[in-house]
């Protein structure tokens, strides 16, 4: 077995006492890394690298020989569960994610059907080999996408500016969306269980559209089904934690720290003071850093770095990220520049 | 000179009692009328109408001869500032705003100059004829766009997804980013100080990008100019109502209060009832119905008028609107069913 025990990550997600704030990255195994682009080459393109266990081990363990990071977060996409879903997911080169099925008709609604987990080995295998593979100190996430997300690319067939046709669901076709929310939730439970028994320590969810939502809406068609998922995964595995990132959630964390998940991602339109003061007793916190910030020089990453840090403040639940993905066109050196920086301007925060 | 003093939307700007809520659209002169597509045909292109009075002003009333509604929003554009600066707007089919000319070099932010309110004269003249011609009872609304937001699309050159560019400028050479912004806000004070004096009766600034910010830039630089213009209106016209419309502002609702504006335009993620705990005794809200409601059912429309009502509650201070401007699919018999609701359904709320 690995040991685990003093992982900074797993002791600052249960709001233990840590000698300095964990810190890991959301897509730090990506396209701003030149080994990464050079591996996916190999694959041929995005979804191939996903099939590919070893392949998929192999960009996910890249950026932690480059930099001190906490944790591995597999790598993976949050679409699987369509594409297993038989949606025909691909990526068009700079268009995003596409679905060559996409959910458009209440009979598709009806005709999806909740994957067999087989058919999503590959991404077990990988866990499974990068557990083996990776530092046996560091944790390994997990992860999947949040019943609303998958919902909107499935409906919208891709991206959307406007998310008119899953609204248009909610608002006149409600029962048919509940009926695709629930085979997802069940979907999406049993996919992060599976990821669980292949060896990872920690799961998170990215709602990524949670917050185009009214809060009625939200409550109902997005953390509702996340909370199913929580108690579906802490009802087998009470000690594997959960992380709840709701994008431009910062209205609803009360009701996001209620779900009984472990910690809340926080984007970066939130203040990490103010966030605390609404839920700092009931959850760690992850972020939250404004992605852009890497696209600027070091002294002035290292200045806000240390400003996330200050917001936060002292004791123990902070675990410093991004406040969303990182950007293709980041210089890998500005990432070594916020490590560093976190490594060095955050164990006055855990003074004991 | 025009009988206002009963105007209900005037009234319920400065919280005063009235019989019903007052209600009207965002963007309710737009396309989704088949007499403005007409008319906008004969224009030639988006632009020209902006920039022909006559027009202009069809545009604006053909929405109050169709529906009860209880004001009237001067047709214009928030980019006609940066035009007027020289960057040479133009609209691409189905491509939204782009500048021929962006800012996109320290040198070009310098070369910006404060434009003279002349080189804007369309659009007092367009303000004046639409006062003359409208119900002398109905108020006129005249808008601007906030610095911040002309600054993003004037520095990306159009829409943007990731606002890299103006990131950058904030981040980067923060000194250039405030240097422009400060231009922008001499100019949108001024040009609204020219609309009153053409005759509008209450203006409204659209903050259509603020919510991209973390909340210390929004702070320093959407919130803080618009203060400055908000104090520069009020100094030269104490009784002029100003409506503040920050798109994804829920998190700073008190902030915004405490600018000095009347109002707050409320998008569709915040609940109103939660919106006026936070700041009902400083200012009046608007808002907000989900634009996505007017694709669905009468039934439907009627029922969330009716949620949104209600979480407002009782008493002065509530504009009906939407959460955001209106979209282009819209059935204009989905609008009559929202206005008709809102006449219906609102008196409860204002018995005394």
């Amino acid at each position: 077995m690995y040991d685990l025990n003093q992982s900074l990550f797993l002791r600052a997600l249960r709001r233990l006492p840590v000698e300095r704030t964990p810190v890991w990255i959301m897509r730090q195994a990506g396209r701003y890394l030149p080994e990464y682009r050079k591996t996916r080459e190999k694959a041929g393109d995005f979804l191939s690298l996903c099939k590919n266990p070893e392949l998929a081990c192999e960009v996910t363990l890249q950026p932690l020989r480059r930099f001190p990071l906490d944790a591995a977060i597999l790598f993976s996409d949050i679409l699987t569960i369509p594409d297993a879903m038989g949606l025909d997911l691909y990526f068009a080169e700079g268009e995003g994610p596409r679905f060559g099925k996409p959910v458009q008709t209440l009979e598709a609604i009806d005709k999806i059907t909740v994957p067999d987990i087989s058919a999503l080995s590959y991404v077990m295998d990988a866990a499974r080999l990068i557990r083996q593979e990776m530092p046996s100190t560091l944790p390994l996430i997990g992860f999947a996408g949040s019943p609303w997300t998958l919902a909107c690319y499935m409906v919208e067939g891709g991206s959307s500016r406007d998310f008119k046709r899953i609204l248009n669901l909610v608002y006149s076709e409600d029962k048919a969306a509940h009926r695709l929310l629930n085979k997802l939730a069940i979907s999406v439970g049993e996919y992060l269980i599976a990821q669980i028994k292949a060896g990872v320590n920690a799961v998170m969810i990215f709602d990524t559209w949670g917050g185009i939502l009214t809060p009625c809406n939200y409550m109902d068609y997005s953390l509702n089904y996340m909370q199913h998922i929580i108690h579906q995964i802490k009802s087998e595995y009470p000690d594997i934690p959960v992380i709840l990132f709701t994008k431009g959630g910062g209205q609803w964390l009360e009701q996001m720290a209620a779900t009984g998940c472990d910690a809340l991602g926080i984007d970066w339109t939130c203040d990490l003071y103010n966030a605390r003061q609404r839920v700092g007793n009931q959850v760690a916190l992850q972020g939250n850093l404004d992605p852009a910030v890497l696209l600027s020089t070091g002294e002035c990453i290292r200045q806000h770095v240390g400003q996330v840090l200050s917001s936060f403040g002292s004791g123990a639940g902070h675990i410093f990220n991004l406040g969303h993905g990182i950007t293709p066109d980041v210089a890998p050196e500005s990432v070594a520049a916020m490590v560093a920086a976190v490594h060095e301007l955050s164990p006055q925060y855990h003074l004991r």
